[in-house]
């Protein structure tokens, strides 16, 4: 991996009025349907998108590295132009954030679901049937406030059966392993510290288990809790700090909002539906100098396994296009954070196609944002990490280096 | 970036009668004319130069990293093999080397202008007027040779309205603030240290421009000057060291040769013009194996925005080339030190256009040399670092690595 010297762009970067746009259609990358041979994006048909690419530049990036497949987190940080290797994100920190939870340097963060145990106490359901966000809330206030050992704990409902947990005390790590074991059929793994720095934590989380599975006993099928992803917040230069840009996010599930909270963006309130973070984009237009836009519906149409409404899902965003490129944006840049090919039902390592357009890209042949043309942009293939910088450049907001 | 490792190279690099000529076409990349969608190279009538693109191998490269303007010094320490974030070259030193001054180790250089303030002290013109190279040499002369405490000062004429200081005394230090506005209706800044260590350096540099306004006061327009890029020799690893090459430059302009001396090639003594640069190599061809030959034109007639004038220059190399290429280098490698187009007057980030002939490179399928069909060549996209090495590959001058 290429690591991009933040220091650099630091001291380079200058505020400046030009806007740039980042759309990031989730898990857009995907792999040919065998009766016909394109891919979910190949397939839709794209007539907005194919003209950004005719006027702009194209690539294919990688997130991480070629072959590793990136998680959302590490993703959408390679987006953000932060090396993912470097700047871990844990799963209980990103969630956390993303409902707005005020985190503070310390506390360790976990993901919770209810969950559904049989007499056994094996795990029979790892999402208790999908409980509404409404039970959930009321679950999550039978946990919440509890003191163990003078650690303070916060239990948050997500939603439908997803919940934070927030140990706010001293000395606490976040070393520890999960108890989610990830599969039905098995009892929930018991927590372990991975070093001894963790064994207050291992301790906590493990007397915490303990109390919820009593609380929680007459309420199947939430009867018990899964936790994973504890995590700290790192500490990240914000985008403010490092381009010098007043960001802010439009997206409508929490972890993402939470992700882009952690370098510094503003997190705009949306409707959830594409049309409606399209005309988020337009109301904040004039108060912000680069928006993160996220579309959800094309990973969870790939997780599914739905070509079908993936290919839909990328329609319905070409058709909202024309609201962004109608702003005239100094510098939109259109892709995904990962692929989610509906054939593999999850995330890839398979690159990912990109277009950039600015006044001062310098077009290539491309003339249809897909995977097979874009191999043949003038991006060529490179690290997502190179984004920010190459959008930065798009929009002059960087000065030269050196004499 | 992808750092080179030197050391690698030093161990397998090997001594061979086979040359190697490395032709800038300083600012070369650029961006297509609106009217007619190509760009300056692709406007270009350039037979020779396709001929060789046909025969030899093509891609694109990027001089410092992606999205990254690179200014001289760090696109031509890219060129020659350097890491140009691992070494910074200060502007002083550069133009020091230029003009053939001999920097010693502790010496501390900065570039000059002379220009014009008026009676508020503000600068109102950073050139003053471009005097002539012959007023700016009178100048010097009433300039050069002062003692401040100790600290012997040496000024030199450049050419115009530009010269060079060089401080010579025990512990000096560079880290110190520019004088030089960068704008005009401001007064000149006060200079200032970066770090303790830096104090006296300041504090001289203060004092000279003093003295320097006193002498100067009756020589309106030339009545102030103002320094910029205080700076000391870097030690670098010569090519002599690192290929084991015995390299010359053939460049009209002092920088270019200043920044091929701290790399350790021998100047060769040119007329200024493409042909007489051309009829250097020819003159000198028995006596090195490599050659650095830096064609000027391009990139000034780019930061003029001339866009025709920049066309004409490229035609003016692709006629001279015959010359080069009758003499039958082992390898020829074409590029340029980062793009200059005419549409954005000055340095950009656009990777540039390269081409590499030799008997054993793979040639590609690319049958002209431009920007968009570079973006299909068998180089692919890669850091301007790996030419050297490509280059000592193709002329058979590194060793295998590794059992």
């Amino acid at each position: 991996m290429i690591i991009i010297n933040l220091d650099l762009i630091k001291e380079i970067s200058r505020p400046s009025p030009t806007k740039i746009v980042l759309l990031v259609i989730d898990g857009l990358g995907g792999l040919p349907n065998p009766k016909t041979g394109k891919t979910e994006l190949e397939t839709a048909d794209t007539p907005n998108l194919d003209q950004l690419a005719t006027k702009g530049i194209c690539g294919l990036i990688d997130l991480v590295s070629p072959g590793i497949t990136p998680g959302s987190a590490p993703g959408h940080l390679a987006l953000f132009g932060y090396d993912p290797l470097s700047f871990n994100i844990g799963r209980g920190v990103l969630e956390a954030m993303g409902i707005d939870f005020d985190l503070e340097s310390g506390d360790v963060a976990a993901r919770g679901n209810f969950c559904t145990v049989n007499e056994a106490g094996q795990v029979i359901d790892r999402r208790a049937g999908r409980i509404s966000t409404e039970k959930c809330t009321e679950l999550c206030q039978l946990l919440d406030g509890l003191m163990i050992e003078g650690v303070k704990l916060f239990v948050c409902p997500v939603r439908e059966h997803r919940f934070i947990i927030v140990f706010r005390g001293e000395g606490l790590a976040s070393e520890v392993s999960d108890s989610d074991p990830q599969q039905i059929g098995v009892a929930p793994r018991a927590i372990t510290a991975l070093n001894p720095q963790a064994d207050t934590m291992a301790a906590i989380a493990t007397q915490f288990i303990a109390q919820a599975k009593t609380l929680l006993a007459e309420h199947y099928p939430a009867n018990m809790v899964l936790l994973r992803g504890f995590s700290q917040r790192p500490h990240l230069p914000t985008m403010g700090e490092v381009n010098k840009l007043k960001p802010a996010v439009i997206a409508s599930y929490p972890m993402y909002r939470g992700l882009a909270k952690l370098v510094g963006m503003q997190v705009l309130e949306t409707g959830a539906s594409i049309e409606e973070e399209f005309k988020t984009l337009k109301q904040n237009y004039t108060d912000y100098d680069f928006f993160f836009l996220h579309i959800k519906g094309t990973d969870s149409a790939g997780e599914d396994g739905d070509f079908d409404r993936k290919v839909r899902i990328i329609q319905e965003v070409d058709n909202a296009l024309p609201g962004l490129t109608s702003l005239e944006p100094d510098v939109i840049v259109v892709t995904g954070d990962h692929s989610t090919p509906a054939l593999l039902k999850g995330h890839s390592w398979h690159p990912v196609p990109i277009l950039l357009y600015s006044k001062w890209c310098r077009p290539d042949r491309v003339g249809e944002f897909s995977e097979s043309a874009c191999i043949f942009g003038g991006l060529g293939r490179f690290p997502a990490t190179q984004i920010m910088p190459l959008a930065m450049a798009n929009a002059l907001k960087l000065n030269k280096f050196g004499a």
